[in-house]
């Protein structure tokens, strides 16, 4: 099965909002086994929407639509719909029941706006919106699918997962054969590098495919096998992931896509440790990350922004002289930090950022990019520097995923240095 | 000028990479005055990519591609572009110049693998890149244009500011119309709240467009006006701007893409006030936010985030019978951590969040989604609570909005309750 996804409205075309939804979509899809084509984005605009759905239609057994059909003006999918497949709108006593339910959860009053969403396609079949008032249509013609939802992202994902993958996986035809990918992320060594230390490419994968991709975090490596049968494709790929293991084991922090503070929460819960963060420059964005994890508060005892040098030493009992003789950003700083929160926090382990993320605060000595990152337990207290580039909010996102990363290390005993 | 955007990488198609770079070169496009009919995504297929090359060229002036340009095995991009236009690859002395002074900066040794950046499509002008090592593509044929670039962000945003639209601009032909846009932000009130409260759309615009889009930051309004000249397109912008300022002028917290973040930091720098905040459950995001804007250490004195109770209480000075009265997660409490982090910063104001994110931690009435947001300074302190939904993230970003805009309403002197 193959298949096109078009999402609708202007805010994606011009770049006001991210299309989350069509990856959200793209991946769901690829996991059901069926071939994404193309994406594409087409304005608030009826013959651009018209024109993408003729041309997807041809080309595709199955368009997946999203966007342009909540209860405001600008919202014209369901119009385009009934033009394009010369259907007509009727309303839907089911979904109408839905949007009173949700109008009378919310102890609101409805209005004829509200009542309007129970309008859908005569030639299709309404899909339930659970949690929003727009419902979903499925529309099947010549052994063909149109799916159109709407774009509201959580209610669109709800769709997805409830009813419309479990019914196009009971679709999709057996091809015989069987394709399996998995994710390894790296973090702290660049693409190139990684590249060279990997070796000869077709040695290394004997016919599956390999793709890198760098960013801010890291590097992932997404590794694509096919087999006659599932098994034989998981044994491809588990044989890929060892020969990588073997030569870049280190960088290697997980295999899918879990984030690398889910990793680091995840060792902490398992050998029920305790934390507590000091940060300076990251501004909290560590202990952000660490808290997004329901139950975090096993692990995650408290945090300091100790953004002035005053809170450093009240907070954090840092030493006024170190602050004076080495300055706020230095590993000696870095290493009070650390030590300080430990011990006034009472936790296991105590771990600290400081640093110059730019673009103003450099001096002689002491560049933009310039940071520390300091761990501490009951045993050793020690701080590693890093020197990142010019720009402060990706400074930023890569002294926290560093500082991730030397938490990673410390907490699994792999050497700090490269 | 008709713009197809083509964004080429397995990455995005699949869902791993969010298209980022589509956002950009679209509203980088728009802002030139070029009309973008559509952006799409096409695998790391040479197939499917000469298909969409051949679609976009036929249909567009202009077809922006990116991606698929880097040093591994991966990147088919130029391959494709040499056999679209039946051309083929020289090298360019510049660009290797550029890739050898990139390695020299660096301090590391070149690879065979990077000396073959310095290809380039003999139809083609290389367009230089500062940043990295992939040259992108201008082409010229037919009286279109043809433009190659890197799937590296930074770099492909360094040559759209520097060369592509510069170059673009000078050729756009003027239409005898001009079209401008604005932003108005709003949060604090659902979408069709906001709807009904602008009463009736035609009477409001006047043939002009209007677009609500909603987020958990609120609802964006995107309006769009066109005139003789920027005057009087600019003129009938203002005039709707201020009819909605009028009916709903309160929730609106900036005009353009400023978050709000930016709104309040902007406030108390104009102002010369600092700032101490207090978070528990929104675990350092706000601090993170505040702090993401170069100079904040003008008003953001420290941040600490007591997850525990006793943090509560040793770092903020919360009473402990007022937790054991009330609970973490009361309006007391909030207002007790609020004035506890201002006296203790010396700060002239004190920001506090204390709230149950989900999916655990509900009690007996207290529900997950419950929040209250506390504000302090040497006048009043007080509270306000809010309750949001199910979903842990959302609510944390939610409930992170909510604080700003506390914060935003109290140094504007509007009223907190709606």
């Amino acid at each position: 099965m193959n298949a096109h996804i078009i999402t609708i409205g202007d805010e994606i075309i011009i770049g006001q909002t991210l299309n989350t939804n069509a990856a959200f979509i793209g991946n769901a899809l690829i996991e059901a086994e069926i071939d994404v084509k193309k994406t594409s984005v087409v304005g608030d605009n009826e013959a651009d929407i018209l024109n993408e759905f003729k041309e997807c239609w041809e080309k595709g057994d199955l368009v997946v639509v999203t966007g342009g059909l909540g209860p405001t003006h600008d919202d014209i999918t369901l119009n385009c719909i009934v033009k394009f497949f010369d259907t007509e709108l009727v309303q839907d006593d089911d979904v109408l029941e839905d949007v009173k339910r949700i109008f009378e959860r919310r102890g609101r009053e409805m209005t004829k706006l509200n009542e309007s969403q129970a309008l859908v396609p005569k030639i299709g079949t309404p899909i339930r919106n659970r949690i929003g008032t727009a419902p979903g249509v499925w529309i099947e013609k010549d052994n063909k699918i149109f799916i159109s939802m709407p774009g509201v992202p959580f209610e669109m994902q709800d769709m997805m997962e409830y009813f419309i993958i479990p019914t196009l996986k009971s679709k999709v035809k057996n091809t015989g054969f069987i394709t399996r990918r998995i994710i390894l992320q790296t973090t702290g060594i660049p693409e190139s590098f990684l590249f060279e230390r990997l070796g000869d490419m077709d040695e290394l994968l004997e016919g599956s495919k390999m793709a890198f991709l760098p960013s801010q975090f890291g590097v992932k490596l997404r590794i694509t096998s096919t087999g006659a049968n599932e098994e034989e494709a998981l044994n491809k790929l588990s044989e890929i992931e060892q020969k990588i293991r073997n030569k870049a084991g280190r960088y290697v922090f997980a295999k899918g896509e879990e984030l690398l503070e889910n990793v680091v929460s995840r060792l902490l819960k398992e050998r029920g440790l305790t934390i507590a963060l000091a940060e300076s420059c990251t501004g909290g964005n560590i202990s952000n990350l660490l808290t997004n994890i329901s139950g975090s508060s096993e692990y995650f005892e408290r945090g300091v922004i100790s953004y002035s040098n005053g809170s450093k030493v009240e907070m954090l009992k840092v030493d006024e002289d170190a602050l004076t003789q080495y300055g706020a950003v230095s590993l000696e700083v870095a290493m009070q930090m650390a030590e300080g929160i430990r011990r006034i926090s009472g936790t296991e382990l105590g771990l600290s950022v400081t640093g110059i993320l730019g673009p103003k605060g450099a001096t002689t000595g002491k560049p933009v990019g310039l940071v520390f990152i300091g761990i501490s337990d009951d045993k050793v207290c020690t701080a590693k520097k890093f020197l990142f580039g010019d720009d402060r909010m990706l400074n930023k996102q890569r002294a926290t995923q560093a500082a991730l990363e030397v938490l990673r290390r410390h907490l699994l005993g792999i050497n700090l240095d490269d």
